[in-house]
């Protein structure tokens, strides 16, 4: 048996790139990953950059000269339909957010037309979202009250709106998604079904027609408010709305099981509401005590730009309402974006549609209209309908502008407890059972994240649930990144492989080797476990054979997976080899990757350790370590 | 060329884990890494666990009975060594503290006696510290001034002591040494080295003899406050300063150049303390203008629990300096305890010190000591002079015992210059330039740390300071867990090796197919980057070649090290394989590890994209991908 090192494949120990190269890969990483600029490299001459860089920043210019006819009348049925749900839906989310129920029809009208400019997604269809008006009526009705002074109240409302649009653009300037990102599929879930709930509870207040109430949005007050104001309870009311409820339900029951007749689930709230309207004004049914929407007068959106309050003494309430509603809205609205895309195939920006939403947001609220989004229950009935563009939108903002101008009287005779039945259907709509189950089958943790914030939601406050369930997310994060996984790799049977000795009970170590796989990556918060470990690994193997010859004296530490480390990780690989050579173990390092090369070699390490200790894969060091002087007694045992 | 599938190896499909299982796997990693209680599991005999037991929760029953004169005589030497450390150190420093001198000596005295029974470390020496001093005086200074109330602010500063020892307690009992792993070295580098550079400032006023100064603690302030007060420079002052300065610093250079003359720096804070003594009783130096120590009775200490104040209007301050003493001092104790021990090639169990320095502060807290630790320069002594045991710790308490009962009041004349000298003399020390520069030159995100904590301790506040450089470090660990490397793989030449292609750029792609490693782990907060990623990377393969045969038609990718996914990540995986798909590309996964597999075979995910599409190695995938019908035209290219 000769006693040379056997040839092996080549570790590169090249001289390491520049910082500024480095920097630059980083940053690139960091806040382009999708290289959006990457278009306009090719393009060489001068005016087609700028004529790209326009319809780059103005999606319109790119997809306006395409149009045609025959895409019009696609858009032209699907901007009807979800002109219908709109209105109901306007003037329903308005009154959750305690607000005059024409802002939520002026909120249909504007700021879809923004959107249509410079927004991405063919599908989205713009709106105003139950969650968000109702977090909305909770931050500034901790400071003041709609009933005591409606005017403040909703001028404080636009100001948020305008910071929530100045927020959300904000973050699309500056390519900040990554911190929406933070806001995970648990979280929204968990979130939007503990706010669904509660807001199905407090439409128990118009179904009853009850006239007092809570103020306070945990399930429990709502339920003490409902059976303490039991002599209030109107069977008139009960009886229309449970008529009105079962229905919305049927369709919506309709459209799981014949999908194709998904539009009669999108107009029954118009059905409703146009039912509801006919039968107060003949039944007279105000006089009977069934309360009516009211104050909607024609008239297309005033200018409220003047008022805006900035006033300090509001500016900690409208600045929390901005951010926590930006955050949420974009969270869904992005990502709804994406999911429609991702059916068809195509691709949506998110660092750009976060600065049309915020766009949208700040005319919004020149405009008097309220925060609005992409909402899904919207955007799937657009989808649906079978809409080709944003133009959609349009014809949407063209069909509230007639009803603004002319119809819009005819509502207010609308019931309250229609209203409430419509918006206790759409949120029985918005807890996602099934997706809540499959997080619990598939992933613990998620299903906390998720619970946390649908208890935290439902049982504390709002932004208190948000709280916790980011709280654990980020947890989650940091456990990850403390508590990286290490295995113990051994040899597949008739393979040349070397794989998880755990995942893989077949495979088998060899005698006095110790090879391990360690993850990623070995930073700060994780050294002083990644040596412990490893140290654990040792006493275990000398524990479980008490073979004098299957002592362990080599030590393979298999790099594959980190990709990363910082200087008191290669402290901590330096403090490894020294307590190992104390022991007499020798420690080989296998296939570094490109920043943990650089690292190893900025620091020395690599001639502390020794180039001829750096292999390129498992079985050059394994073979090397069969062939060092301490070990060559045992190859017999190996190549019988 | 057949068109079979050619033979494999086996994936492992099994079952999963249970819940229990795997949360046990996790806990016992988070929480037991080293796995302590591993010597228990082999004892039979009841009263040997018990024995095991009593040692390893109380550490002196394991060294004591095996104790010996020889040890002694070591450890003897090394205790008065440090004893003469401590005086001058104990006086400096409760003078940083805004205390009494003789608390500083009171605190070499009680800690110690309790590190010895409880600690771990054979060489870590009790003291206080400057930092710690000064950020307990910032703190409790707020609030109430040492000047106007000395009394009510020494009792402010054992109830800080003591919410200290409690914090230490918990975190080790709680085995939550992970948190105080978040401390990092660039962390505590830069920390040190401005708050060393603060005390070395604040020094000058001892040094010129100021008798009015700033409570400020910014380099700026300090430096305005010696040039305003130019008239109270005494030249007196100032040269026995220097000379005492020089002479220190000689010492420390003669130690750098010889080490085995470590034990002249050792006493010569002591000899200046005796010198600066003697020069002021017999040169009457009081009337000279030279201030002196003052107040130092005779005695042990006094018992201070009836003193300790807890009420509530000074209750935020003391638990804030209770508990950001608590978490430096156990960062800077636990990680010195452990760097020697590793020179020893011996283990320390973090939580166990962690529990140790607790009850040491607990304890001291009754017995009017204020906030201990394990200094470095005092361990560094106690290691250099031979100690063997914590015995050492027992005779530098009895020597201070006796320094006590006859030999207080002699030290009462020591002049504050002398202090100011010793105090800068050690704090200049404390400023670590090679390792900062180092630093930069293998790491310039750590750099940035450091400096942020150097920079903001010296310019705006200890805390703040310290705040920032923990809140890059999270940033840091924020952006390894969303912005996790991916990379594109090539075979390498002569060999069946796949690795980064930009690290051995000699390595080739497979036409048709990109094979890709993905960064770890996966989940909610990096599944958008990733997935934009891959696509970007399919996007740059088709453009730099823009052959038709060359598009890619496969995608494999690499989980070899990934070691973690979560419900968001397995939705992305989803996606990507529709995405795909849609773009007639095929999907296979490659090397799964086993917390990744389980989770695709909870989701469903493996039914989805087929058992046949996820290989062991790469190197079956990209067989596997060669003979695909899609494929077939190119076979003759590859096997040529």
């Amino acid at each position: 048996m000769s006693t040379e090192n056997p040839t092996h494949n080549e570790v590169n120990f090249a001289t390491p790139r520049s910082f500024g190269a480095t920097l630059k890969s980083h940053l690139k990483e960091t806040f382009f990953p999708d290289d959006p600029f990457r278009q306009f490299r090719n393009e060489k001459s001068c005016g087609r950059v700028v004529k790209k860089a326009v319809q780059y920043f103005i999606p319109i210019f790119e997809w306006l000269p395409n149009y045609n006819l025959r895409l019009f009348r696609f858009d032209l049925l699907a901007g009807i339909t979800i002109a219908s749900l709109a209105i109901p839906q306007g003037i329903s989310y308005a009154k959750l957010a305690n607000l005059p129920p024409v802002i939520g029809l002026y909120s249909s009208f504007v700021p879809p037309l923004i959107y249509a400019v410079f927004g991405n997604s063919k599908h989205l269809a713009v709106g105003t979202v139950a969650a968000c008006s109702l977090l909305i009526a909770n931050t500034i009705g901790e400071k003041v009250s709609f009933k005591d002074d409606p005017t403040l109240y909703l001028h404080l409302v636009f100001t948020a709106t305008f910071f929530t649009g100045i927020f959300q653009t904000i973050l699309g300037l500056l390519r900040l998604g990554i911190l929406v990102d933070f806001l995970s599929h648990p979280t929204i879930t968990g979130f939007m079904g503990g706010t669904a709930t509660l807001i199905c509870l407090q439409q128990l207040k118009g179904i009853f027609g009850l006239k007092h109430f809570t103020t306070k949005t945990d399930v429990v007050s709502v339920l003490r408010a409902i059976f303490e104001n039991r002599d209030e309870w109107r069977w008139q009311s009960v009886v229309v709305g449970i008529i009105f409820l079962i229905f919305l339900q049927f369709t919506r029951f309709l459209k799981r099981k014949r999908p194709n007749l998904f539009w009669v689930s999108a107009i029954a709230p118009m059905v409703v509401v146009v039912v509801g309207c006919l039968f107060a004004y003949f039944a007279h049914a105000d006089k009977h005590g069934i309360q009516i929407v009211g104050h909607l007068n024609k008239g297309l959106n005033p200018l409220s730009i003047e008022h805006l309050n900035f006033n300090s003494q509001y500016l900690p309430v409208t600045l929390k309402a901005g951010l926590i509603t930006a955050i949420i809205a974009l969270a869904e609205g992005v990502a709804i974006g994406r999911s429609f895309a991702i059916m068809k195939n195509e691709q949506v920006d998110g660092n750009k549609e976060m600065i049309a939403f915020g766009l949208m947001n700040i005319v919004g609220s020149f405009t008097s209209c309220y925060l609005t989004t992409g909402p899904f229950s919207k955007t799937a009935v657009n989808f649906n309908a079978g809409c080709r563009t944003a133009m959609s939108n349009i014809v949407m903002a063209i069909c509230m502008m007639l009803t603004l101008l002319f119809l819009a009287p005819f509502f207010s005779y609308t019931p309250l407890v229609a209203l409430s039945a419509i918006i206790m259907s759409a949120m029985l709509g918005l807890i996602d059972c099934k997706e809540i189950y499959h997080l619990f089958k598939v992933d613990k943790f998620d299903f906390l994240i998720c619970m946390a914030g649908f208890i935290g939601v439902a049982f504390i406050s709002m932004d208190n649930g948000l709280m916790m369930s980011i709280g654990l997310a980020l947890v989650r994060t940091i456990l990850y990144a403390a508590r990286p996984t290490t295995c113990k790799l051994g040899k597949m049977q008739d393979s040349y492989l070397y794989r998880d000795t755990e995942q893989y009970p077949g495979s088998t170590g060899v005698p006095g080797v110790l090879a391990l796989q360690l993850g990623s990556p070995i930073y700060f918060a994780n050294s002083n476990y990644i040596r412990e470990r490893i140290l654990r690994w040792i006493q275990e193997e000398d524990d479980v054979v008490n073979d004098e010859e299957s002592v362990v004296e080599h030590v393979l530490l298999d790099l594959s997976g980190v990709t990363s480390i910082d200087t008191t990780g290669i402290e901590t690989l330096i403090e490894i080899r020294k307590i190992l050579e104390a022991k007499s173990i020798k420690l080989s390092i296998i296939n570094p990757r490109l920043d943990v090369m650089e690292k190893m070699i900025r620091s020395h390490f690599v001639d502390k350790v020794g180039k001829e200790s750096i292999f390129l894969c498992i079985e050059d060091a394994v073979e090397a370590s069969l062939f060092t002087p301490s070990t060559q007694k045992k190859q017999h045992q190996v190549f019988v």
